[in-house]
């Protein structure tokens, strides 16, 4: 490490006020300076949304034990963009986002708002990692911040490849319970969605979404698994959404072969 | 084709009353019956985000030429959702997102609603389909409109693997100027962001965030580029964010070994 401290920017998706963006940025002020730039609210499952037909603005807050950090009432995409753009004197040297409440593992990091903050940060050419603990009851955030400080050091050790996130997952269970830390690939866990059908004071009909977590048959090296099995999984998450492995079958289908099509001829 | 006609569910992001939806449901409803559910509002850059802290309505309306669909009063993921769970009697062989203003290519595809309800569909197991006509200024969907027709008519054909989408940009061309339909890549073009800084009437500051497209070095098959050059661009898209090529590098960080951390240890 040269004589200048990193400077890290902590954000989250369950908003400013949630205690695990309070114990990311304890572990991590350990080894960095930080700035929060976080929700000024819960934005779960707020996926990679980006606020464009509304002003941003941007309050600076206290947090518990006399942190202060700016509040956005924007989505976590917004907030690592304002803060890198706007609110920042400097450009942050990694982006950690976290601890959240609750796993992104499987097919539900698409929703993440958690695992979006990091993207966004890749997006801007800054490193990133997603710390989530694996529990909503009872959760005690010491283990997870951690786990955040041990691998936030040594991604600045030795960097990311461009484009490229960590997304961390951690078991909630005691520090010397934790069997290891692995790499993992994304897992095929998911929410089964149910809508609840209700009638409000007025008469009207609404609807509550509520989901039940399934539980998948896991490869040994996925997300899911392995944090049920007690070790952190470490996912390295890329922006590049395109099937490659479908790419070249779907060459093979005739509309799709290149060459003009009559668009006017009858399907 | 058997004698039952298929049965696609039609949605998109610019919400229910655009332009381009209608002209969807026209091209659409030669080939199939379709039902419409769709935002009630226009939600561009809602990324993959659901709603799970407000309740949903659904609210029957009448968009263009008598043609009936459900309001919903949520992101594109969630009229999916609720479409496939709670509103049609039955599951859609097929949802298509529509047809969008704007392209949606290269890393905007990750803030995309009208890619994002196709990756919805695909969650629920229905081949599904995104398009987008690459214009804000005049757009003509009528090309883009035969273009969809032919693409699902050949999806409902050769079907799609496991969680697999199309994601389809049409230049802004008349159909036949188009210079045919190929495979491609999710390109590198993203906005670049800036904050406008104001002041409003009661003296508080906001931020507008605008954003410039930033012009990349393109890979020839990539979908940005080809549609540029006047082709319809076809990217298969996965929701799998796994970077796997960086998968085994990562696992040689010897904090990831799979060994027990010594989490007390002092960094």
């Amino acid at each position: 490490m040269t004589d200048r401290k990193p400077f890290i920017l902590v954000t989250n998706d369950d908003g400013i006020n949630a205690p695990g963006i309070a114990a990311l940025y304890k572990a991590l002020s350990q080894i960095a300076d930080i700035a929060i730039v976080a929700p000024d609210r819960e934005m779960s499952a707020a996926g990679h949304a980006i606020t464009l037909s509304d002003p941003l603005r941007v309050t600076e807050v206290e947090l518990e034990d006399g942190i202060t950090g700016c509040a956005v009432n924007g989505t976590p995409a917004d907030c690592v963009k304002i803060a890198a753009r706007a609110v920042l004197k400097r450009p942050p040297d990694l982006v950690a986002s976290g601890i959240n409440l609750g796993s992104n593992t499987g097919i539900n990091v698409i929703y993440s708002g958690t695992v979006s903050a990091a993207t966004e940060g890749i997006i801007l050419g800054i490193p990133s990692v997603a710390f989530s603990l694996a529990t909503y009851h009872d959760p005690d955030f010491g283990p997870a911040a951690e786990v955040a400080k041990k691998v936030v050091t040594k991604v600045l050790e030795n960097g990311l490849p461009e484009n490229t996130l960590l997304n961390v997952n951690v078991p909630p269970i005691q520090s010397d319970e934790i069997k290891g830390i692995v790499v993992t690939k994304q897992g095929k866990a998911f929410y089964d969605e149910k809508f609840d059908k209700r009638v409000d004071p007025r008469n009207r009909t609404y609807y509550w979404m509520s989901g039940e977590r399934k539980s998948m048959k896991e490869d040994e090296d996925s997300d899911e698994r392995m944090v049920q099995e007690g070790y952190v999984s470490v996912t390295p998450v890329y922006y590049d959404l395109t099937h490659y492995e479908f790419l070249n079958n779907l060459r093979k289908w005739p509309l799709f072969n290149g060459e003009k099509p009559d668009l006017r001829e009858s399907s």
